[in-house]
């Protein structure tokens, strides 16, 4: 445990976690096996987040609409990978009205089988193509073993799901949506990511391909932090869903999906935050600046009040969410432990002395402080949450890339995932069989097959576990 | 069924309304009964409503959640008046990851049991109150008969759930909520309505008193757009959520719960639209303004198309959200039609000849349409939406008025409810008797006992129905 009542990340990483979280009141245990209460200030972030990937999909011409959270289980049986990639984890209303069902429903797992039989309703012609959905809604998968943010019975996301004329839209949808992904992830939530294809052990029930962002957290784990599906015409055959050609002949269509959870704020969490607390990176941040204004003698408080008042109507002048402190039952100090552990990025103080020198002190959540003119105090404050935000990504991206490593043979990277862990760049023949034996031994798993950009400069030509040809270069790692 | 292909108000309201939802895509029926899909169009409108009430609920204090979707079936029977409520109404979880669970688990039906739980927490000491939560949620009740967004099996809401120290604060959010409901559905929706105080028999299960919006549809039917309920003391007793006074004692908190839902664009639909189909108040249409560029001379076509653009980039930059229509496979009549149907309250018509003097053509949604200067045209169309949205909201007052009705006479009020139906402000004894007995005649129900500026100028002094002394005047409508 640090001084600060927080388990140390060195301690134990995972109540390290917990603890971030209990103080930052991010979330709370429900009385529901599994299931979390999203408490304000960690829904603040959600909305944060929401607000600005919603933004990336309405410009790039996807609708947001609405579709039931109950799906007939007949639906679920129609795609046959679909059915067995997620039948285990439903949850299944049987009696509803005070009567036995004909049919049970399932709680949503995830909403293709009803979306696609919507679509083989609202699409006739390649005029309707193509055609763009998201959706934000709550999902519920019954696992078994569950941690806050992570991995919860119920969990909030966004769901996209498209439908295309060719399979190369349907590619280049996939690919669009996992880059719109990755700008979000790194822009907004500082959390640099690798990029690529996923095994076929690995990818979405009843795809044809799956997409992946991954990013490190700081015990060297990968967290699969958003996924994007080209699914073929695997949904649309099991769901009728045709079209007329622009020739007049009739076809499938080529469909998507792609998804990103509230378990994207667990991975803001694990990549950030230190023996503090909490860390939120500036542009996600529900409380960007706090002002706390100092005072010790009655005649003093007054002045140093209203300057507190003068200082935060600036900065909100200059679009920044702000609080100002002035609880009477609290001293200074502990209010500096609380903001620190909720995260927020930059404290002002503001004493007798800094009012009289028109001052205020700039403290930053990540360390270090000094006095700043109060003349401009909003622009000063924009300029050091941006240098925040950018410092939060260089430091993710140092931090990933000395852990990750290359050239490792068998027993360097059975050596090192039974260490410290981290990404592990390797030849990959291809076989199902080198991914499950090396599962078995070291419960690493390939994240990706690499995007071109992050591939090594020379990859290894030969499987890292077998030796035989390899046929790409793949990430491993143990995963959340 | 009237020339637009949309059956006639006049003929049948029921199926005008469908007509209505269905031509301007608003909605879908789903394969799950009484569900149904939000389409694009119609979400649209309901991000918007969100967008403006949400913002009211933050700047009132009040800060958003989430709870948990599942709640235990035990939880609900905690408070005796509100499991008699909704257990009839319940879908219930038996099953789970493949076994049967041991307490089932019921989908909220709304989530005071489930908050409050939660609250009893959370809340120690009068430091933490009030504590102001809303929550964005979907909901299920198993209801027997719905109706497209009116009542659906699932529907989409916020749910207000906030904790006092004392009866008279509780009292005081409950009455400032009531308020706020009331200036989002006039200033917003331009939907009139009357508040008040629900009848014991026609409140919230669980509920010390309950507070309502009640709109008059076009067929002159009440509909019930928001409610506001102080709980008093019944959920924080059954729940245990206690706090330590500043005196040092113990208390229990005074509670209010609040909600209005998907059900808003139902009324939105109902107050406004006509046998053309969907009229949308301009605050809250997806499209505003549609741009419809007008030619037949190929020469034509780029100078005109030219011209379109440069009106929807002013258009954007006055702030509103547009299309343009530049389809070449569609006359213009025929888009009219479409823009029509789906309620865009100003078309900006545009051919060559309008391109030579400088001008467009105005239309509105509502009738009337005019050549305007092409200079400033985004001021000058943000201000006919600005009439528009009053002109709809008087158009909605001139018309409950007409159809309210005081001073009748049991056999007058039969007579109306018969027929054309109407508010009928009347005395009221208080009697549960006289309430069934209306209600079983006429179909009528009380829909509120008037808040004062409400109240008749001379409200009767003897009850309606049986003649005995009158406790209160009431408002007396079928409703949805």
């Amino acid at each position: 445990m640090g001084n600060r009542g927080i388990t140390l990340r060195s301690e134990d990483f995972s109540a390290w976690y917990n603890d971030v979280i209990m103080r930052a009141e991010l979330a709370d245990y429900a009385p529901v096996r599994g299931c979390m209460v999203i408490r304000p200030r960690g829904y603040r972030i959600w909305e944060l987040m929401q607000a600005a990937l919603d933004g990336m999909l309405k410009e790039t011409g996807h609708e947001n609409a609405y579709f039931p959270l109950l799906i007939p289980q007949s639906f679920l049986a129609k795609e046959a990978e679909h059915i067995a990639g997620f039948a285990p984890q439903t949850a299944v209303v049987t009696h509803a009205g005070g009567k036995e069902l004909e049919e049970p429903l399932v709680i949503r797992p995830t909403s293709e089988t009803i979306i696609y039989s919507m679509f083989s309703k609202w699409i006739q012609s390649y005029r309707d193509l193509p055609l763009l959905i998201n959706q934000w809604a709550n999902i519920v998968r019954w696992e078994m073993r569950t941690r806050l943010f992570l991995r919860t019975t119920e969990f909030l996301w966004q769901e996209g799901h498209t439908a295309h004329a060719t399979e190369s839209d349907a590619e280049a949808e996939a690919l669009l949506i996992l880059r719109l992904y990755r700008k979000f992830m790194e822009e907004w939530m500082a959390m640099p990511v690798v990029t690529g294809l996923k095994t076929e052990s690995e990818k979405f029930a009843g795809a044809l391909r799956t997409y992946s962002c991954e990013g490190m957290m700081q015990d060297n784990k990968a967290l699969q932090a958003g996924t994007s599906h080209n699914l073929g015409q695997n949904f649309s055959r099991a769901f009728d869903v045709q079209y007329q050609t622009e020739e007049g002949s009739r076809d499938y269509t080529w469909n998507t999906s792609w998804g990103a959870s509230t378990r994207l704020i667990g991975g803001l969490i694990m990549t950030h935050s230190d023996d503090n607390g909490l860390v939120c990176p500036p542009r996600l941040a529900p409380v960007q600046v706090v002002v706390v204004p100092i005072w010790r003698k009655d005649e003093e408080k007054s002045a140093v009040l209203e300057a507190g008042q003068r200082v935060e109507a600036d900065l909100k002048k200059a679009g920044l969410r702000t609080a100002l402190d002035d609880r009477e039952s609290m001293k200074p100090g502990a209010k500096y432990f609380e903001w620190e552990g909720r995260g927020v990025p930059v404290r002002l103080e503001l004493g007798p002395r800094d009012l009289a020198e028109n001052k205020v002190v700039v403290a930053r959540r990540t360390g270090g402080k000094a006095p700043s003119p109060m003349t401009d105090i909003g622009a000063t404050v924009t300029g050091v949450l941006e240098e925040l935000q950018q410092q939060l990504f260089e430091d993710a991206l140092e931090r990933r890339e000395e852990h990750s490593h290359r050239n490792l043979d068998r027993s360097g990277f059975i050596e090192l995932m039974e260490g410290q862990g981290g990404f592990v760049y390797g030849g990959f023949c291809g076989g199902a069989r080198c991914e499950s034996e090396i599962k078995e031994k070291t419960k690493a798993t390939i994240r990706v097959l690499p995007d071109s950009e992050f591939r090594s400069p020379e990859p290894q030509d030969k499987c890292m576990w077998c030796g035989n040809k390899a046929v790409s270069e793949a990430v491993w790692a143990k995963a959340y």
